[in-house]
């Protein structure tokens, strides 16, 4: 059972409410995010709970596991925007733009990528240096070498950091380098891993499980922010169905919908959406069109050799009609591509 | 197996290759489309088909059960339009609208309906008259009273008809009141009424099926095109996954796919789609940047009140921004919605 | 809304029940079934029912759409069997055995099928002549030659018949030859179909659409029992689900729950439901330990050459160990296989 | 690439193969199990590493990420049987027999289950101690109190214990008390884990992701054998498909399926599996019939009142007719419980 403070409270009463759970040997939790604080305590206790002196401050009880609160529109309404080294993820005027390779394979592959990145004014890279793939045969990323590449490369050009953490024994090493930090389709319900990491502050791009319902997605969201990390992006990144012409099915109707049910932002992953190059621009642009705040997209110098996800990633040259494309869909919901902005973070 | 005579043949060297096939004692059946014409025979007689004199004129042998032929963009590159009553579905200029209540209820309902499509100058109206419903205690729709009133009402505003046909013994009748004929998504798979449509000539929109591959919806139009019906619509609807949130996860990556791989006209559905009213509007955008020919959605006077699909349904207020929107859209992909288009069939 | 009469009803307070509703100008169906009697309505004559004279008579209202009734085991506690030519369908002591080819294909191979059933004292023959084919170039069936041709090898050899029929057009032909008619996977959602197919007086095996839900399943064999035909034997062919190694996910589960959930015969279709022939002697011994009342399998003299379906047909020589198998499964619950009975119907 | 080494290769030549690699500055990796090696290079050197001296050792090269090889029944033909503090699981001979409750609640709740189950001579007690909750707010388990909980009561009742671990970082303390590691389905794909899970010496049941193809569950296999460890237990717990009115859908295909592919031993969790309890009898059944090698059962005191998996849960009581169905089902395919075996491995 959880209970949630009046919003207007007074620290005092707050404290005056844990000594009286104290007292009456009331097990209980507290948990802080976005200015507010609840209660977790047990069914059993409610009337007890009710029965206390400062029971007034208790604004609402919600019975355990049965919904998302942090998450929630309900319990925040304005949208939650993430500020990233100046760039806002979530801000309503703005389309965020995030690129670059599957995985961080070498210095030259990054510092060509990143050099397109740059002269689209693009703020954000991401690739991975711990790479979950199927096979333990296939490539598994560079590690460490590979974050200090991508580290590198992303300071002389003015681009922020989004990669993957793929376990709990990784998160100090991985914040070392990243500005974001990836939570993995395959990772999105490893619920002991999403309490460590939210023990960073660091933002936390949440990708959406490939069989995770749109109520997982934000429970999952939910551990992260109850932990006490508030900066959670969602993404949504296709689903696993029957079809499998392509490699998931895109879930752009999820958009809107998370949108409506929660203040986070969402963006968009049409490379692992579909799994088809040709497939990427078209998808960006739908879900910019159904309201997505942003769009991830996996770009390669030489997509032929690239060590993962070749045949979805775009080739550079690509960008100028990916970019011509979402900025046009961008302006006709009202919003700019956050490429349009001029602000360095860190230009040496 | 599947013999594709060489476009630029000659009638007569046609007539001669199936004399010989008749003489030889080879099975076989000719099929034409778009101009071009295929011959189906067995693949034992390979051997004795390509000793014939008149085997020059074969282009390709095909194997059966492999692939669609006439519904590929390999067979005919160039975008298939089709007429309906002056306005072109699929015309790459423009986007076609379709609104209309799910099923015909009774003239009042239709009437408020198509005063409003009127004055959005929306060219279609959709709206069923047997209506497949998941329980035999379900309203089964007016049959022919609500094919007479949706005819009457359609032609007292200048609107195009699509409806359904659910059963090969009612082709006829509803051919009688239909300018399109819809093929439900439980019906995509149902082979034997396909190729007895696809003996009339009217235009066919054919739904995808909620659990059919891209592939088998493509063998599917194959069917009517194979048995001589040239005029199909394809329609996604939505698919079913494992998340049932929504009614249907709709699968905007096959718009454009289906639009690589086929010629055919592709509209959208994003009310089956969804289920949700809430999200017609954004997947209807979202469609149309992913390249989709058009939109078809559930409109109705009350929704509240609507035998069926009221949850899924816009109020005919919402008709406004969803023009708004859709054509904001359409603009940033250079195409106009067909609402714009001034011409009249058959105003009294 | 469904008014359920009460079980002990008199004919007389039944027609004086009819006679108000018409007096009163309430909308009104009758439907009958095992016996009893139902009356389905509009839920807005709910009070003026309730108000009329003979409502003592009513045992229950039910809203309408929200449920399956003939067909539900608390409307028929006892197990429905269903009486095939002196063999009965769904017979709690015996397991029935059906199996055939996927296609009739000729004589010959009809005639060796059938020779090996009889050796193996199998009652019915499985085998179509109008196939639904994913690709309109693939072989279709042979139509009504192939009704003739295992009706006279069926009863040459004393087996029943179950065979397909795929549209409203072919039922009054398919039922010359037919013992039972078989709704295909893709058919089971075809309402007007089914209505249709519930005048005749045979038994129908309604195959699960592999996309359908259970409760969809339960509604579709409602619309046969509601239209008054209430031979149903529900068929588990597997579903389709993401993992595409095998042709389908054959629903284990869905037999015990169906049954605990109706009093209608399931049988398991592993043939279908695997797609593959080593799986097929192990599932179907899976579905008998899981509660199924028979197994239909598919078996070829010469699978390779088979005209469909000949990777998931057994060859006819492992009918022996599929036989050894499904009967010490069988005693494992205190059942036999049919085969053990001794009853001729129709030998010449 | 992987080089699979001749197995009667001499301990001298594969010494000398690898001195050759580094001589040629050849990138390799050795893998060891069940008695064979393996080395991992890279694709591009396949000309050098095939004009070595030593190449003649190499029986097969297989192309990386294609396929499982320690897994398969290609590379190692006889069934793998893990011996299990005396037990076996995987023995032909025997159907294991696994029960306990979702979580480890308190020491009464585990005091009577082990009662229970040694009184039906049951060898294998399940319990979780870290639970993986889709809501933040539900029980998240006891955590190491709970380890202690059922390590004590096991060690009183000759019991071998089964618990999942559900992160890296404890990976060393549920090493103290269990017998078995479990990876949970969700954490089936995270490859980083399970490499960390076989530096360990104790078996490992996996499970099958709620959403993993078979292909992709044997090469999660293939992570831990490559790793090191060569004690993977194989278990079907259900997948996730369109159909809800159970929790999962159990794929008793994939047990025979999965049986012919490897040597790994399957196990069924027929209570995830279906998610209910009337049906977990009749699927454990199935499961034996189709082929598995035992079968693990949640069962409880008072399931009303589990903090977890209540509805899946049998009642102590249920399990007599639990234990008759199954054996009988075994004997049908002649194999015996393991609760035939008497085998105390340490009984106080």
């Amino acid at each position: 059972m959880i209970l949630i403070i009046k919003q207007e409270f007074d620290q005092l009463e707050v404290d005056n409410l844990i000594n009286e759970l104290v007292e009456y040997s009331i097990p209980h939790n507290l948990v802080h995010a976005y200015g507010k604080t609840l209660i977790h305590s047990e069914a059993s206790y409610k009337d007890k709970i009710l029965a206390l002196n400062q029971s007034s401050i208790i604004e609402r009880l919600v019975p355990s596991g049965s919904e998302y609160i942090f998450a929630s529109r309900a319990f925040k309404p304005e949208q939650t925007i993430i500020d990233v080294k100046g760039i806002g993820i979530g801000d309503p005027n703005y389309v965020n733009i995030i690129a670059g390779p599957c995985s961080v394979e070498n210095e030259n592959q990054l510092l060509l990528t990143a050099n397109e990145l740059r002269r689209h004014n693009i703020k954000f890279i991401r690739g991975g240096a711990h790479k979950p793939r199927t096979s333990p045969y296939s490539f598994q990323g560079l590690g460490t070498k590979g974050l200090q590449i991508i580290r590198e490369i992303a300071d002389d050009n003015d681009l922020r950091i989004i990669t993957e953490v793929i376990d709990t024994t990784l998160i100090d090493e991985v914040c070392k380098y990243a500005d974001v930090l990836q939570v993995g389709s395959r990772n999105m319900q490893n619920y002991y891993f999403l309490k460590e990491l939210a023990k960073t502050d660091k933002p936390i791009l949440l990708k959406r499980g490939m069989y995770s319902k749109v109520e997982e997605w934000l429970l999952a969201a939910e551990y992260i922010l109850s932990s006490g990390n508030a900066k959670v992006i969602l993404c949504e990144r296709g689903i696993r169905t029957f079809d499998n012409l392509l490699r998931n099915t895109m879930d752009i109707a999820a958009i809107p919908l998370v949108k409506s049910l929660s203040h986070l932002p969402v963006i968009a992953d049409p490379s692992h959406g579909t799994g088809m190059r040709n497939l990427v621009t078209p998808l960006a642009g739908a879900s910019i069109a159904a309201g997505a705040d942003g769009v991830m997209i996996e770009v390669h110098p030489n997509p032929e050799l690239a060590l993962s996800d070749g045949e979805q990633s775009l080739y550079l040259e690509q960008l100028d009609s990916f970019i011509q494309h979402t900025s046009a869909i961008a302006a006709a919901v009202n919003k700019k591509l956050d490429t349009s902005i001029n602000y360095k973070y860190n230009l040496k």
